[in-house]
């Protein structure tokens, strides 16, 4: 038997999905990709993806794979799945890829996006994609916060409340700050993994850091304290995006 | 009796209405401002607006009016519609008006945009809020184009096919195409009024031109022809936005 090994880049809106992972009484995105790609290779499959989103969190380029006995041509897997899949959920490339390929345990390095509107007026327009923050925002103290969690640290401090991981240290290779409109903030973090809920955990420490509620060595303290219970508001799902995996 | 006469600025997501004006059996988005006002002020109420839009046609700044005994200050009538309204309707501004001031009648013109994403790939997070076009679109004609429509034409070649209205002569200040950002076209219209799904009708006519699958030459056919049955595809709802009204 021959198998293949299929990788996917996919675009999603999560606004109508309880996460990426496949689970019992609740839609995924998992579930939802899986069934149509039987519907095209007509064999069980399971789809692995860099890593799982949350409820409500999109994704620009989340990589996937899968491995399948199908001869059908991936140009004809991309266009199937697109005809099939919700106009929520997009596959942008479909390609094939060696046979060690591992959409999580390959990545090198995965970006998050993180954007907030800062201004007085919401943005219909953009409810499920920002979050809506009123007060003006200190940009600087919010930067000097991303600069201390640069490098390498022990994240235990943002990592979710649940979370049985034992490793929390990870890599942060870029932190930083981006205005590209104006009332728009983008909060871009490079990492070599991200525990759960951890960007959410370390933007909503951000943000009470502009809003002046605490200083950028309040934040430091608690990156350093390692006390998950010392980490502020966890910031809103629909102001993420998972813009790239790296491998 | 003392009547008070307010005005609302409002904007909207028209993605989940059967358009703005009330009627049986869905859902309009007069319905349920209406209802809420007078959750407000407790009195029936009649919500003016400066003009109907389509299903699926949103609004940036619609401008309302109706008339209450209730002494009620503007800034509590603001913020009790927005707690009580959905997501995806905002109050941006209540104010008193003059008992003379009406939103259809007093309205001195109306800008809408029309906005079109032309590239291979769809964006997911604009998909109820831009055509997407995928062939390349000539800028050039499509300018040309608009050009045309300036200034006073008869519109019978672009008014719905179940239009009623017996003047079909409009006025045309303002229709240009801008590149705002990559891939996005916006096509900006301003005129002392519309005839019904005239903005559609003509961006489809114009999109054709485009496509070169006609000529501005035939667009000026199709515009002084007066014949309804010759403009192209109308343009889907999603894409139009109401701008602003001017008094």
């Amino acid at each position: 038997m021959v198998y293949r090994n299929i990788r996917l880049i996919m675009s999603y809106d999560g606004s109508n999905y309880h996460g990426w992972q496949r689970q019992k009484n609740s839609l995924s995105i998992q579930e939802v990709v899986e069934e149509k790609i039987r519907m095209i290779t007509r064999e069980p499959v399971r789809l692995i993806a860099s890593g799982r989103t949350d409820t409500g969190v999109h994704a620009i380029n989340q990589t996937c794979n899968f491995m399948t006995q199908s001869d059908i041509g991936t140009e004809a897997i991309k266009k199937g799945l697109n005809s099939l899949l919700p106009e929520d959920i997009l596959i942008k490339s479909a390609e094939y890829a060696p046979h060690d390929f591992h959409a999580r345990i390959s990545a090198k390095s995965k970006i998050y996006e993180y954007r907030i509107l800062n201004r007085e007026q919401p943005d219909l327009f953009r409810r499920k994609y920002v979050w809506h923050i009123r007060r003006p925002l200190d940009h600087v103290k919010m930067s000097e916060c991303l600069g201390k969690i640069m490098g390498k640290h022990d994240f235990s401090s943002f990592k979710s409340s649940g979370s049985g991981v034992i490793n929390s240290v990870r890599s942060i290779i870029r932190a930083e700050l981006q205005r590209t409109e104006k009332h728009l903030l983008f909060l871009i973090f490079e990492a070599d993994g991200f525990l759960r809920h951890m960007v959410r955990n370390i933007v909503g420490t951000v943000v009470d850091a502009g809003l002046g509620k605490i200083s950028p060595g309040d934040f430091k303290g608690i990156l350093e304290s390692k006390d998950r219970t010392l980490a502020r508001f966890k910031a809103p799902a629909g102001g993420l995006f998972l813009m790239e995996v790296k491998y």
